[in-house]
């Protein structure tokens, strides 16, 4: 049995603060985004992103559309410090993007960082030190006092060392640790000798970044805290107030969201909420938000799910089912009810109207996703579902999104037949479906050389001899290749499974391709096969032939 | 590109609510609460539970103590009928705990939902039709007036059936469907026939339960909605106010909060916030940030684990690594200067004090986790981490909670040794630890007889020869009994995995098992084998050896 609390645990104290304003307060523009994915976000990995990793998250982010991106801790380690130099020397920062960099307040790792950004056009230094009680005591050991001093010294420092690169566009950030845990007259007295020591004003401003580095109290105390900070801070015009939420209590999404409507300009956070612990801020969460209450949040999400398959990649976590915006079940009904509502709705809708659909906040296909009404096959009888039922009879482990889509098949089939469907049945459909034993007439031969595989071959395409020659890192990718160039078409590989079925030599291959066609289509294909190599290909020509793409043989 | 927005959706309407008082208001005390993970997290399945998952789903929702439970819709389908007949037949129902089944406003439904309620003790029976006018204008075709009369005739069919059934203590619901985009004025109206029909009063209360079917709005305005309603509908000394919150917008669990704030007196929702989409309420969230201010909610998650693992058992669905108060990853820090913190203030605090921990806004212990503090081999030098090199080198792919767990056995073997460690060297201190080539001389013959597996066998335990005897519905289910009972200690494998390692004549399986002892230590085995089987005892018998159990061969 949990114990009792109230011996261990302290309630937040409430901010007295009833003359507030933000209960009023609307969302009608968005505030000055930064993404943390590559420091924060980065920091909390069980593996680290490399090199490559980086550079694939950087560039997503550019894509996306952030203006502000912190890249690291150029100090913290040789890693770090040579990404940020790749950057810089490779010229891949665009110019209407600034990098950020974080640092404690240590003269040393000061100098470090400042080395780091040697010929950057552009960067926001970003300093930080503890501020919260249990800090300076068991932490620091250090008095209120000593903090606002070692915050001066070291927001000096970085003034005289900026002073050092004047080829450089400097912007300083200040954030006092554990904002979210601090007296606020003490934090405030800690920024103000930092604003002061920096000169803010509103030609040159800073930022002041205020982290509830652990969320503590529900969101409306921290609007509250934000209100009072934004109220009583001097130099207000020279400083872009912004917040770093954490997600403890599950509600970072809130807190930005009140933390905004409190006078905050600008949000810290990760994609789909990355980040230490529970997670940093989810920018694409509050971003879309917005989307739905009509303000343009500036940042482009309209092909969410290839920007999920690159932060599952980059991070090595996966986005869970239920994810709001992005996850595989979101656009999803299984109630009866629901389907039949928003059946009606969409029949009802006309072009250009306000979108009014109920069970869905948000037009799927504004994500580049679709909605989908997803039957239950002999939900009824309590003997599961497709799924189920597949895997039970014949040993193939769907996908869960390959699930979805197969079901509305299923759907389409049953609506026509009106009966229901037994195993066979399905397994029935499911090969018709796929393509399951259509080969293509499919022969290749590959060679692989210093980590390029180059593969030659041919195939029977719509009646055609097609002949294939591509190279790539892997067998797949040489395909790819191959096969885009023979047919004229776009096609990106976005999920890959693959499994055997029955053991020794009777062993089969069960290969799922989920392919991305002409960036317009997104499919499964399934293929078999007793080497996996040849399984993977027909599953990638099982999602082409089904995207019915025009897919020709180039002349 | 993202179109804008702005000709597409609408911005929600503010509440003109300016002398409001939520944002005053602390929670001092817990509300009432319902789970409705049978009813609406069930119907969100891929694959909805058979009967077997929802005893179990019924018991771990007892045992939580939750006294008000959603089991089910028993009009929809003769599934959810039985269910219902059984949970009664067999007497399955605690005293202290009140089933609750929902039905739409429709006659014949309302009377098949009373039949199976038949001889019930206690229920709360709970109906709900659509009053939001996207409902209204394109699934209803009705006005505001019938919609009235609709509501009102089934309330009193509810009176009326309840009046044939006096041997049951009958407590009455109604939910006005999408609350939360119904217009304020038009919803109280509603409720007020409703509650006009049914007589409410503070002797007999019904509940009034406010739906967030779809969350359209930042919690704040949820809130001054909760505060609106309270305060205009009549009979409000005759009302629980209940709220439901869905999760679209990424913020259902401050809207609970702030709706408790609000005047709200009962929460529905689901562990872990399963449900349609994105999901319901997640009730374990907003119960635990009572608890870390001090609040008891009295609900019990002090083995959060196992409470996981019968929710993803039940759901087949995942919780993600870094949901809050239950993901692998939340009391993990991979920054040094995090764990520097906690070990400072761990140091520091002594037994009795207020907790007040940097980076751990609760204490683990209270859920029956631990503090893992993780370091990352060679991520400074970019190489990619423990399980990384293991994996490349080994072939083995540890889960990620034995990814955290050996990564502290190796972090106490580089304090020790203050070395960087290679793939080899990492290797070798795995297969020390889990001891992964020791077999205990294990012997075993097994038969399977009607869906039971007996097993005999022997095995030598701390230098004596240990006979086995067991069965259960599996070969692992039979070997854990039988050791149980060999060894005099309670076992239960909460989580399985397995891979092979090789391929053809030599391939060996890899066993990883997650093993709950005495039910106080959680703690991973592995074992390795040809044999599946074998390997799967081994990884057992590793488990059991590591965790140092007091488990001695039973007179």
């Amino acid at each position: 049995m949990l114990h009792n609390p109230s011996s261990k645990y302290r309630p937040f104290a409430p901010v007295n603060l009833r003359d507030r304003t933000w209960p009023d307060a609307q969302i009608t523009h968005p505030p000055i985004w930064c993404s943390v994915d590559l420091r924060d976000g980065n920091q909390a990995l069980i593996e680290p992103m490399d090199v490559e990793r980086k550079i694939r998250m950087f560039e997503q982010l550019v894509k996306i559309g952030f203006k502000q991106i912190e890249v690291g801790f150029p100090s913290a380690s040789q890693t770090e410090f040579d990404f940020m130099r790749k950057l810089i020397e490779e010229k891949r920062i665009p110019d209407d993007v600034t990098v950020q960099v974080l640092t404690q307040a240590r003269e040393h790792l000061i100098h470090r960082t400042f080395e780091a950004l040697e010929g950057v056009p552009r960067a926001i230094v970003h300093l930080y030190n503890a501020t919260a009680p249990v800090m300076r005591r068991v932490v620091l050991n250090m008095s209120e006092d000593e903090i606002v001093e070692l915050a001066r010294t070291h927001a000096q420092m970085f003034k005289d060392l900026a002073a050092r690169y004047p080829q450089t566009q400097w912007q300083f950030e200040y954030s006092p640790e554990m904002y979210s845990d601090t007296e606020l007259e003490f934090s405030t007295r800690v920024i103000d000798a930092v604003t002061e020591v920096w000169e803010a004003s509103p030609e040159k401003k800073c930022i002041i970044n205020l982290p509830t580095t652990v969320e503590h109290s529900s969101p409306n105390i921290f609007a509250d805290m934000v209100e009072w900070t934004c109220r009583n801070i001097q130099r207000r015009d020279g400083v872009v107030v912004s917040v770093h939420p954490h997600n403890d209590r599950g509600t970072g999404t809130a807190t930005a969201e009140l933390a905004l409507m409190a006078g905050a300009d600008r949000l810290e956070g990760c994609l789909f909420g990355n980040g230490e612990r529970t997670g940093n801020l989810d920018i694409v969460n509050v971003a879309l938000n917005m989307y739905i209450q009509g303000v343009n949040p500036g940042l482009d999400f309209s092909d969410i799910d290839a920007i999920r398959a690159t932060v599952e990649y980059c991070n090595q976590l996966p986005v869970h089912p239920r994810h709001p915006y992005v996850g595989d079940l979101v656009y999803t009904s299984f109630s009866g009810s629901h389907q039949d509502a928003i059946k009606k709705a969409f029949a009802a809708r006309k072009e250009g109207e306000i979108w009014d659909m109920p069970y869905l906040p948000i037009d799927p296909k504004d994500l580049g996703r679709s909605y989908e009404a997803v039957i239950r096959v002999n939900s009824q009888s309590g003997k599961g579902g497709i799924a189920y039922l597949l895997e039970a009879e014949y040993g193939v482990q769907l996908p869960r999104r390959l699930q979805i889509e197969f079901s509305q098949v299923v759907q389409q089939e049953m609506d026509a037949l009106g009966t229901e469907f037994a195993a066979a049945d399905l397994w029935k459909v499911f090969e018709k479906e796929y393509g399951l034993f259509s080969d293509h007439g499919l022969q290749y031969a590959m060679q692989q050389e210093k980590g390029l595989v180059k593969l030659q071959g041919h195939l029977q395409w719509q009646g055609q001899d097609v002949q294939l020659q591509g190279s790539g890192n892997g067998a797949i990718d040489a395909f790819v290749q191959a096969l885009s160039d023979a047919l004229g078409c776009t096609l990106r590989v976005q999920d890959y499974s693959e499994h055997a079925i029955g053991q020794g030599a009777n062993a089969q291959a069960m290969a799922y391709v989920e392919l991305r066609v002409n960036n317009e289509q997104t499919i499964y294909g399934v293929g078999t096969d007793a080497n996996i190599v040849s399984a993977s290909m027909h599953a990638i020509l099982s999602g082409l032939q089904r995207s019915k793409v025009k897919a020709v043989v180039a002349a």
